[in-house]
């Protein structure tokens, strides 16, 4: 199968990695704006040639992978639909669906989306194994080839990932709530807190962990960003809109000292929370355990160690060091309700005491 | 010197273990309103003795800190204030400062927050170190005594913290922006997002470790959080406006599609986060270094026994793991340029790719 990438970065360069480790005879083509990047993705392996254009990658091609950023994805998956053979199937792997799908009526062509690869960026950091496990959204439209939309479906099942089929604009609305609404949280959040910076000299106090999980993402690579909230920007402004009316409701309790409703408010919080973390993960309930321990670089090692040996299955884990920096809150998440009592009987154990609730 | 706990939970016993460790012929004394809870306190060795009431608690004593939940913390204080002697000088230790500081205009009181403690409570949680370099608020009022004053500030000192005296209302102010209005979006993001998951069923992503980090706080104990958000209502609904002001902003942005004013935005906030985080901590800028690790409990030890063994400081540390719970993109913040530096050689060598940026 002969597969073009057009665009290696991490997302394209993944795709090349492995396709080549893991699709039977797979022939990988890349194509970028940038030759030292076309180079270095072959040198990486993530490409086995370098196509001199477009066209010469697109020639004889099975699928067509197009991952340029998501305000320039148009117009190259354009160019890949005007080059690529009649039985070629054309995909982009943008993070918004909805206006490049709408764009296109060609039978060639099925959107898709990896949720994968957030945290980093380049073809140094493509992996063989970015997408093993991670969903990979499909949009078909009305237009696509039943056999085309097959051969993807299957092209990303030996990538690793899981295809989930949605419609684009709800792929669109979901994206907006989970994922670019909580990058607009982080930038107003840490820009309010900036500007007291300012005002207040040097009375603002140590930020804390929790400020600083919440505003991790703060301030991410512009370039990136304001393509997808602009290429969103109906569910954005939409989720915008519940956003502001879930803070006008908060308001209101507040006006009139309205207990109750605060309480809910916050219980459905939790609930929220619950649900989200156990559907988003199999192996049973998310267990959540805090303690406190020496923050001593031995110590997290110890912990690990002690649940990975006891094959106990750590889903995330955050330290939160304080202010002494010589102990520290650590948080650990673990799945299924047997190995979050194995985990508390092991850390109890090694005398740390875990925080109930 | 005698010191009277009213409250043994975390903070009071801690306050109690710091005390007895620290302050010189310190006797501490405790009053709750749970006999067991107040059993348990002495066993620990938090206080000394257990008093049969406030005023029994308060006989004598030099000192005394209110250490009531923030609902019921100024009937404590002037409970409390009607029993203590003439030269005692009582404080509270609650998270929210305007209320009860302009309620007592009596020269024994000083408001005060140490900012410690946020992740657990119950006085099985106590530590004698738990405000070692915290930084501890004080507030106090036109009518509180100099001498008092000083002598709430040495204790402090002795307790490891760094008193650092603010108004009231400033002191509101700013914890409102920096830990009770980032609740309140951990808040609403899930709850916005556990709707979408009763819509959308199974379609919901993966909410990815961003949001987990995001929404890390949110659901956190009612009983605490409703008092907190009342207690300081004037500055959060402060904060709930500017930061609808910026989210209309955003709105008129995106309705115009205005992508310098976006790009602008998105880099102030990576400005503020950068002076925030500096601001935050000694040791010179702090740096970022993500990398992508796989997911063993063993490679996490590695790294933090590397940087540790080099003497680097790593001031926060955050594992998200991929999908494939195989790998993971791993967040160190290292203080210091020349630390920095030498971690991300220690980093190289261990063969992980550091991202740019």
């Amino acid at each position: 199968m002969k597969i073009a990438v057009l665009g290696v970065g991490l997302i394209g360069g993944s795709i090349g990695l492995a396709a080549r480790e893991h699709v039977e005879a797979a022939e990988v083509i890349g194509f970028g704006r940038s030759p030292e990047r076309l180079a270095r993705a072959r040198e990486l392996g993530a490409i086995e040639h370098a196509a001199g254009s477009l066209e010469e990658a697109l020639e004889g091609a099975d699928a067509c992978f197009c991952c340029a950023p998501v305000g320039s994805l148009r117009e190259q998956v354009a160019a890949a639909l005007a080059a690529a053979p009649g039985d070629c199937v054309v995909s982009d792997v943008g993070s918004v669906k909805q206006g490049v799908v709408e764009s296109f009526s060609d039978e060639r062509f099925v959107g898709s989306h990896p949720v994968a690869g957030a945290e980093t960026a380049g073809v140094e950091h493509a992996r063989g194994d970015l997408f093993q496990g991670a969903v990979w959204y499909l949009t078909p439209s009305a237009a696509s080839s039943g056999i085309l939309y097959e051969r993807l479906h299957r092209l990303i099942v030996c990538l690793g990932a899981r295809p989930v089929p949605i419609d684009a604009q709800t792929h669109d609305w979901i994206l907006a709530g989970v994922s670019h609404l909580p990058h607009v949280m982080a930038n107003v959040l840490v820009s309010l807190a900036g500007a007291q910076l300012h005002a207040e000299g040097e009375a603002l106090p140590r930020v804390g962990p929790s400020f600083r999980d919440m505003t991790r993402v703060a301030g991410a690579n512009p370039a990136i960003w304001t393509d997808i909230l602009l290429g969103n920007r109906e569910a954005v402004r939409g989720q915008l809109r519940a956003f502001g009316r879930s803070l006008q409701d908060l308001e209101g309790w507040l006006e009139h000292g309205d207990r109750d409703a605060i309480d809910r408010w916050i219980l459905d919080a939790r609930d929220s929370r619950q649900a989200l973390l156990e559907a988003e993960l199999a192996g049973g309930p998310v267990h959540e355990l805090r303690m406190t321990v020496p923050n001593r670089p031995g110590i997290v090692a110890q912990v690990a160690l002690a649940l990975g040996k006891a094959g106990v299955n750590i889903v995330d884990l955050a330290l939160a060091p304080a202010p002494d920096m010589r102990s520290g809150a650590m948080t650990l998440w673990i799945a299924g309700d047997e190995e979050s009592q194995r985990a508390r009987e092991l850390i109890d154990g090694l005398g740390f005491p875990i925080a109930e609730g």
